[in-house]
Formats: structure tokens, C-alpha cells, sequence
């Protein structure tokens, strides 16, 4: 039984690692941290979980939290960074879903949150926590940096093209759209239900935080090649659910022929992507829930250009589902452990 | 293991019966019918179920349906009735969550569903599967009628205050709202999201098919004693989630000072009904996707009105978490097997 | 042309009466308060007023406000009671669309709102700027108060059972469903898209702020006979719109044959009340952006109880299209200046 | 007053002509035809027009129609192609909102919509109806095919970088997403509520029948240059509203500089076009209802792509609102009459 800690667990994320967890045979929740929530019942603000968990939220303590074997950081940037060099100190093994140390550059992860990085060390030591790229290394780390929900959809379809080098890397589209839970749970009047409902627009278009993270995941996929990637994000009226619609222009034409092939192979034994037939259109809703990744591969007549739409749930794939998939693999117990439910369709 | 045959699976019932028994450990789902997609996979109408199922819907067909130890009916009313007795025959046990035989009253089924029952003996044996009132009824029959989505909030929400003799039953009122998936998956102009979305409406306000099983199920409950039930339906900009709020007036006054014990002493057996704090209000998404009902008690300053607020998934625990809880007790198997999730929030 | 000012500008009933004003030929809009924007072009706050307003948002400023001819609050209750006094004095005209002014029993309102009236005397003289109720009254009155969303829903739909004295005004229930927007737009967690969206909840089912308003114009069309009302407002996940379902008991059945007609005598030259015909549906959509209210009345077989469903919009007849109405009477003008556009559907 | 004919009047376009001429001081509906609701109240089928219109849908009938002075056809294509040739022989003017006369080579329209045009003279002489290009051409139409949803967002986005050969003609993409009002008013399991709600996916993206019509507006704009543009479609849960957003490379990228000034020059006299400052988000919501493509600029760092977000409503600017805009042009009469209300937001 692997014990679990949870830092940071009032927002969208801690509860959904919360309801994953619920049906986890090999994982204990012993502890969940707030501080301002510190003494309520974790049933009392998520009613979901009513019946599920005794837990209440708690201070974050080094005591409680060293009596783990791994802790989930669902925090905002910066506090990962600091808390975990002392977890490191005494053992434990930490998945932060944070964006502390997604990125290698450390002056590009200065410019873009704002803020210098305080370890360093740490920062060069984490493993970016994408299972189908990286999972020899996850099932070594003490530390793993889980990916972003927007990178995870864009990094997942790109992959076999430039895995490959099939297509011009200088000049790459994610025109990607997701829904209202990837703000989080903060007090934030552009996110109420009367400014989102029955509205869509496109946000952090001139650059999004996200847009470096998938330039250096796009960068390892084709081998250190110079990457040109365009990234714009659309907020969508719901609640769960990212897709990204990917445009990238094959070298060859000739290609197109094996395309779907290719994409079918590279995620065969990947039990958590999947490659629909070409031409279909993946829909968010049949991901919902679920730790899947669907994509598909489309072509317009007479164009050199490769479509590639995907689509997850951003807070599983993209967020907790993926960070309980690595935590899998840190353990060595079945990938799929706890992630095996369908989505919920309708 | 228990082989489980689905007649009529591709409504949203169907679909959430696969959804459920994908994770049900004792049930092998052997065939699932639709006249209409005959040939098709399972999972290409239904893509969450992509990985999941190697299904594919069949004609209905007697000889693989008696293979089964258990068929469920997820068809129009006045299809069960037709084909149950054959099953019956041959000692096929079957769950019908549709209305065929839910009324013990022909007539005013035949009234409420404009046309004559066929099969009046098995109307007379069928058990009413409310688990909450009928578990042992149930765990011996051999045909249940599963309860329609709103009856089930509704009955589930009043069952103290009748049993216990505790207010006023000529005067009840239940003003229910439900998400659009209770009208099933009909191409229906008044059903397309431009007619649905971000409106609200009361509809059958001059008499709903599930008026007569409401009433039926609250004089069981009274013991007989003669009901004045208003039961109004509206339809909310939604997909799943029923709430209904219950209007009740107490005899005694005094009384209301043990209703919270009393409909927790009521409930406190029972895996899938939770009453909450007196004075919460339950939310729909708290028991998305779960096989739950979720109720709370409420008193306005100076008044004997007793006010319930009751909330259940239409698709679960108001159809097909429900079938499934009614096949376990009739195997005798854990009650809450493929139905321990938590609800999905947000 | 009248000359209008606004205190309180930045919530959804300010950018409301702005989009109304607009489009009012004989209405200019001076000056729109807010202390927290005060310097923001009123079309940056609100992208769908660019191109129709050059207004920015000012300090609330008595010189300017005296300027005016009339003087909208769309203000958090305690604001208008503050600053009205004044403005009488030097003969302004105020509609106030908070609570300030709508309960005659300041021990009740002080009561609800919690804290104590400061200004009886112009509580004791305000109009209660219901039309369909007090046009003379509205007329002559230097100030109105504006009733609330639910009130207005509520008092329309009883109005015709009340003042012919047909029902029981012991048990009268109101279950009425409101849109977000009528929470405002405050930076509230309980109101993000991620909380509100796919769910639905009753709210304030132990007491509501409108609840003594909605029995102080019940009792008041009941000529003011005892009235025992139970009123359980709940949130709807969309934008606009409010529903009440309502629910009377006929003292006398046989007088149900004349109901419809008299809801429409009652109503025949409201320019803003539509009674559909028996046994309607109304759409919230039907009303969604007009200044209206449509109704429609049900029976179920062999009940007494006569059922209405009522629906609004809870900015415009609920709000700020209300207010305008109020104005018109005020100046004596066209009752439907600025009024006339149909809803907006789908 | 110009005597107004609708054929084809149940769909939502037909309801959003009605919707707006309900407030045309010039414009006097005399027919609305369907043969499907025949002798039915407009008011019946769209409660919103109760009130405002005593028409009733009736059979197409030539004699009713050539006492119009103008007809707008919103029907299927197909059927405006067969009908033109008697109305324009009696002189009637047509602005037809299908998509029977937009594409010039009818080659290419034979291919897309599965049929060979039948009227060729007519699409010959046809202007394509959008304003901001076509003005003089327009006024002086007797046909005009009103542009597709899509293709009004896109081609309006594009313009300026064309007309002033800025960008990689070879290159260019629309990643486009639409409320599912723009699907119409038919019974279709895929646009159930069911299916549609809290989900999001593209459609078409192998090739959607508006590519053609964007291709050759694109081409028109770029004196005839060869165009390459990548079109994807989307569909969002919600009614109303498309946002496209467009990528094209800077040849030189010194030209950035002057971008947002090229923009606000080229429009800066059309009444139905705003250009936000760069750098904004336009939201649909900010056009809801009403007649407005509302775009901004963007440039992420280090980038030559150019990024333009473009919204309409895809019912108003991309359909009845730029029909009424274009029958304003042909009768000579103030271009905005009909057309002045502001967006409904929230």
C-alpha cells in the first residue's frame, strides 16, 4: 500500500486526485493539506466524496507528510519548489503538478512565472512526466515534474511526426480549447458562470505559459531540431476537456499514405492513448473523466498540410490521472491501477 | 460470473448499463441488441467505450438472450412486455427499466401509456425495484420493474414522512427538474440543443407518465392511505441530474425536531442513500455519474411546511446504476459492486 | 430627453440598463458610477456596448447626479438608503433597483438584511414599482423601489388567484429557478462556471431575502389576508432567466373553468404580461433579453390545485428592463420606449 | 416600407430575420412561407414573437411572393437555385442566405454540394453579398447570395494582410468554432442536447463545404493569387456565435508594426466591423444578437505568424443580420436601420 500525501488539495486538481484515488486498491490517502481550509472535512467541501473519505484537510506539516511514500503537489508555481528539497532529503518520491520544474531552462522558467527558480538542483534532476515519452526514466525518479494539460494534448499528437521528421518543425500550430476547470477554483470574476456561459474567445494569444513547456517537449521529440510553434488557447463554455487541433506541414506528400500507420504503432502498447481511424473527430466528452488521450489524423484534398485533432480530459490526462499514472510507474504496480474506469458519456 | 444480455442498448441507458458493468467484476456482458445498428461496434457509436468493449449490437435474438442468466431492458415501454414471458418461461431472470411493469394498476397503465397490457400475470408478479423498500422482494423475484428516474427521487425523498405517518398526504407536492438525457436518445427537434440550451421550462405540468408510479409508490409507502399528489417535471439546460424539491405538511408541528434522526435512522443501512446536514442543499453534480441519491431537510421560519430537497443521476441511480444494484441483490453478490465510484466533480 | 444617471454601473444590472438605454429615444444617460472603476470606459468593461457608449465610470458625485432628472441605483443593498435622501431634497427622481425601499415593515427588513434602516421616512413614502400593480402610484412617485427578480415572477403569477380571492393563502408554495446572473457579478467561488456549470441545486431553501417581499404583495392583492407562502429559490446553470412554478389550492374547483379567462382579462392591456394559452409551456427563452413575463396555468386530473408557471428575465422585467418601464410611467412617455424588442431566440 | 417576403421560415434564420425585422422602421413582412407548418402562428412555433407578428407560415405561393419587394430565401440549398429564375424575371430582388449562389466556378459548387446548379445564368450574375468588399455591387444587385457564417468571420479577418499582399498566401489557416445554432432547426440525433452539452470537437476538418466559398473570397481579396488555407470547423456547446482564428506568416516582418493601423484604416468606415486594440480577446458574447465582427490582433514573441481572432454571430453578422445589412444596401436606405441594438451580455 503506497501512502500518499497530498499538498494543496482545495482545487480541482486535489479533488480529482481525491476521486482517483478512491479507487485505487494499492494507494492511501493519509493526508491532504490546506491551509486555508485547514479542519474541514474534505467530504464537506466536495460532497462527492461523501462516504468516500473520512479525511480532513490538514497544515501542511513536514512531520506528516515525511510518514508518506509519495506526495502530490497541486499547488500553485512556486510552492513545490520550496517544500521539496526536504522531501527529496528524507526519501520521499513527489509528483508535482505544478509547473516548478517543467522546465529545464531555468532563465526561460524565470521570464515566463515571474520569479527565479530556488533549486536549481532539483530543477535538473526532475523528470518531465510524460509516460509514453519518458517512462524508463519516471520509474527511476525521486522526482517527477507532471506535464501541463495543454502540452500533454499537443505533445501526444505531434509526437510521430517529428519522432520521425516528417514535417516542417519551423512552423507548427496548436489552436487548442479547453474548458473552465483548467483556471482552477480561485475567486475570479472573468471565471464566473455569467462571464463563461454560452461565450468562447481566445486567451493568452500573444503567449501563454504553456507555449515553452510544448517548444521543449516539441524540441526532445525532433531530436533537439529548432522548433517555430505557434500556441493559442480558447476557453471553452464547460467544464472539462482540452482539444487541440495541430497543423503541420509534411515534407513529403507521399507520406500522408503511411501516416495513420505510423501514429497507430508509436501508441500500440501505450495503454492510454488512443489512435482513432482517420478522419474521425474525437469529441472531449469521451474522454471525460477517463486518463485517455484519442487522437485523429485528417487531410484536406490537395493539401500538404497533416491535421491532427486530440483531445483529454484536462484534469486527468492532463492533470491528476496522469500524475497517478506516473505515480504507478515510480512503484512498479500496473500502469493502469485506478485509471481503468470508461469515460462518462453523455 | 454472471451473463448479462442488454435488449435495446442504444440509448443513453445502454450505454451507462456498459459504462457501469465495464468495471463490474461478477458480470460478462454476452450481447447487447439494436434492431436499428445491428453490425455496429459498440464502441464506434459510443466512443468511451473504445478499449473497453468488443461488442458489437446484434438482433434481438431469443436463443443468445436465454443464454444469459440476466437481460436487461433498455427499450420503448410495450417491448419487454412482449418478450418477457419467454425469458420467464425459460428461467431467464430479466431487470425492464422500462414502464411495462411498473404499475400494478393496468387500467391506468393502459391509460398513461395509450394502449392494452399484454402480459397482465407478469404485470402481477413483477417486483417494484426500489431497493430501499422492496430488498428482499427483490433478491427472491425473478422479473423486477425498475423504477422510473423521477419516482425514484421522489419516493426516496418522501419514504419517512409516509411511513412514519407524519403529514398531510392530500396535499404532497414534488416540483422535480431533470437534465436532458431523461428524454433519451430521439432525434427530436424539441430535444436539440438550440431548443435546450439555456432555457428552462416546466413540461407535462398537466400530467406526466410518472405521476400514477409516483402515486402508487406513496401509498405503499403510506400504507394505503389515499394521496393527493402534484407532481410537476421541468427540464433543465443540462445533461444529467435530477433534483426534486418536496413539498409536505406536518401534522405536528413538533415533529420537525425529529425529522433529521428520523430520516437518518431510515437511510443509515442504506449504501446509496445519504442525508445530509439539516438545511443543506444538495447539488446534481454530487452525484454525477453515481449510483446515489443525496437529500436534505428544510424548515422556513414559522412554518409546517417540511421542505426536501432530493437529488439522484437520472442515467444511475435513477436507471441504470439502479438496475444494477436490483441485479446484485438478485444474485446475491455485494449490493455495491461496479457501483462504488465516486461521483465526477466538477 | 430625460437625462439619467446610474450609480452603481459595473454589475450585470448596470451594463443591462445601459444596453436598454441605448436604444430609449428619449433617454440620455449622464453619468455611471462605480468607486472601484471609476476612469474605465464603460466599453471596456463591457466589449458589446463599444461603438454605443463613450461613458467611462466616475466617482459618485452629488453635483453630477443632481444634474440628472432621474436617477437609477443598481447598488448592494445600504447604498440607495444612504444617498437618496438627499437627492430628494433637490427634487431628483430615483428608481432603486436594491432592496432598500421594497418592505413597508423596517423590522422585517432589518431583520433580512441585517441591519437597521436609516431612512424610515423615505422608506415609508417609496413606491413599490410593481406596474402591473401601482401604475398611478409609479406615476406620481418621486422615488420607486424596483421589486426583486423572484417578486416579480412570484406576484404576476398569484396576482389574478389573490385579488379574486379564490385559493387558499395558506399554502401557497413558489419554486422558482433563477440564472446566475442574478447573483451578480462578484468574484465569488460558489458562482465560477466550474461550480454552477452541469449542476443544479435548491438555495436558500430555509429563507430567502425575497421571501418577505414576495408576502407583502401577496398579502397586499389578498387585501391583505394572512399569507402562508413557502418560497425555495434554485440556480439554474445558465445566464438568464427565471422560472416560478406555483402552486394554489382552489377553494372552489368548479372556478376552475374560469381561470384562464380571467388571467387574461387581468392582464389584456399589460403590455408586458402574456398569458399563452392553457396548459403552455413558457420558455425562459421566450423572454430571454424582452421585457416580459409570460405565464400559463395547468390543472392535473381531479386536483384542486391550480398550477402557474411564470417566466421572466431576471435583468429586464426582473431588473434594469423594469426600471425603464418605471421611468416611462415616471415621465409620463410611450409605457414601452425602449421596450418593444422581441426576445432573443435560440 | 419595403414589402418583405421569407421563404423558408421555420429554421433559425428564418425566426432571426423575423427577430430583427420586428424592429425595421422600413420593412413590412408580408409572407413567411413553409410547407412543413403550413396555416401554423409564427408566434405558435416562436413563443418570442408572440406579440410582435400575426403572421402565419404559409404554402410557397408565386403570387404571394412576387407581391414582395424583396425575398429572402433561408432555405436548404437547392431550392432558392429553382425558384430565382420566375422572381427575377418579375423583378422581384432576392437576398438568398443558402449557399445556392455563392461560389462562381459551378464546377466546384456541383462537387460540394452533390448536385449541378441548375440556374447558371443567375449564379453568374449573383453578387456575393458581403458588405465590407462588395458595396457598390451589392446596391446595385437584384440577386445577392448572402455569405456563409464562416466564411464572413474568416474573409473579414483576412482582408487587410490580403488586399495588401502582407502574408504566405500558400499557407494560410482558419481554425473556426461555432455555436450549434449554425447546424440549424432539424431533427438530428448528433445536435441533441445530449450529445452537443459539455462537449467539444471538430467536424469536417477533412473538408467542409464553406472551404470553397473561403477559398475563392480569399483569392478575390488577393487580386487573384493562388490560395492555400487549411479550414477546420468546430463545434461548441453553445447556441450562438463562431470565433475563427487565423494564422498567416509575415513576409516581412517589419510590416507587424503597421498591422493594427492597416486595420482600423480599412474599416474604420464600416459600420459592422470593430478592431479591438492588439493584443485583445474578442468574445462571442460581446456580439450576440447582433449585426458585429469584432477582431484583434496578436503576434506571440519572436514570431512571424500573424494571429487574428475574429467573432460574429454566426445567426446575425453570418446570416439574417448581414441579409437585412444587404437589403439596407440595395433599397438605399440607411444601412443600420434594423440593425443598432447592442449585444445581449451577459
Amino acid at each position: 500500500m503506497i501512502k500518499v500525501g497530498i499538498v494543496g488539495g482545495t482545487g480541482y486538481t486535489g479533488v480529482e486526485l481525491l476521486r482517483i484515488l478512491a479507487g485505487h486498491p494499492d494507494a492511501d490517502v493519509r493526508c491532504i493539506t490546506s491551509r486555508s481550509e485547514a479542519g474541514m472535512a474534505v467530504a464537506d467541501l466536495y460532497p462527492n466524496l461523501r462516504g468516500h473519505f473520512d479525511l480532513a484537510f490538514s497544515e501542511p506539516d513536514l512531520d506528516t507528510l515525511t510518514a508518506c511514500d509519495l506526495v502530490f503537489f497541486a499547488t500553485p508555481h512556486g510552492v513545490a519548489m520550496r517544500m521539496v528539497p526536504e522531501l527529496m532529503a528524507r526519501g520521499i518520491r513527489v509528483v508535482d503538478l505544478s509547473a516548478d520544474f517543467r522546465i529545464k531552462d531555468l532563465k526561460v522558467w524565470a521570464d515566463w512565472y515571474g520569479m527565479p527558480h530556488e533549486t536549481p538542483e532539483w530543477a535538473a534532476k526532475a523528470v518531465y512526466g510524460l509516460p509514453e515519452v519518458a517512462r524508463d526514466a519516471i520509474r527511476a525518479a525521486q522526482l517527477v515534474a507532471n506535464p501541463g494539460c495543454y502540452p500533454t494534448a499537443v505533445q501526444l499528437g505531434f509526437l510521430p511526426l517529428l519522432e520521425n521528421d516528417l514535417v516542417d518543425t519551423s512552423r507548427l500550430i496548436a489552436d487548442a480549447k479547453s474548458g473552465a476547470s483548467g483556471a482552477g477554483r480561485q475567486a475570479n470574476i472573468g471565471m464566473l458562470h455569467g462571464e463563461i456561459g454560452e461565450s468562447f474567445k481566445a486567451y493568452g494569444a500573444s503567449g501563454h505559459r504553456h507555449l515553452p513547456e510544448i517548444r521543449q517537449g516539441l524540441a526532445n521529440a525532433a531530436s533537439g531540431a529548432d522548433i517555430g510553434v505557434t500556441f493559442v488557447p480558447h476557453l471553452l463554455p464547460m467544464i472539462r476537456g482540452i482539444e487541440a487541433t495541430l497543423y503541420a506541414e509534411l515534407r513529403n506528400p507521399a507520406d500522408f499514405d503511411r501516416l495513420q500507420s505510423l501514429y497507430e504503432e508509436r501508441f500500440a502498447d501505450e495503454p492510454f492513448v488512443d489512435v482513432m481511424p482517420f478522419g474521425s473527430h474525437p469529441e472531449t466528452r469521451s474522454v471525460r473523466g477517463a486518463n485517455a488521450c484519442r487522437m485523429a489524423l485528417h487531410r484536406q484534398p490537395g493539401s500538404n498540410m497533416v491535421i491532427v485533432s486530440s483531445v483529454i480530459d484536462n484534469l486527468v490526462k492532463g492533470a491528476a490521472g496522469q500524475a497517478v499514472q506516473n505515480m504507478n510507474i515510480m512503484f512498479g504496480i500496473d500502469e493502469t491501477l485506478g485509471l481503468a474506469a470508461p469515460a462518462l458519456l453523455p
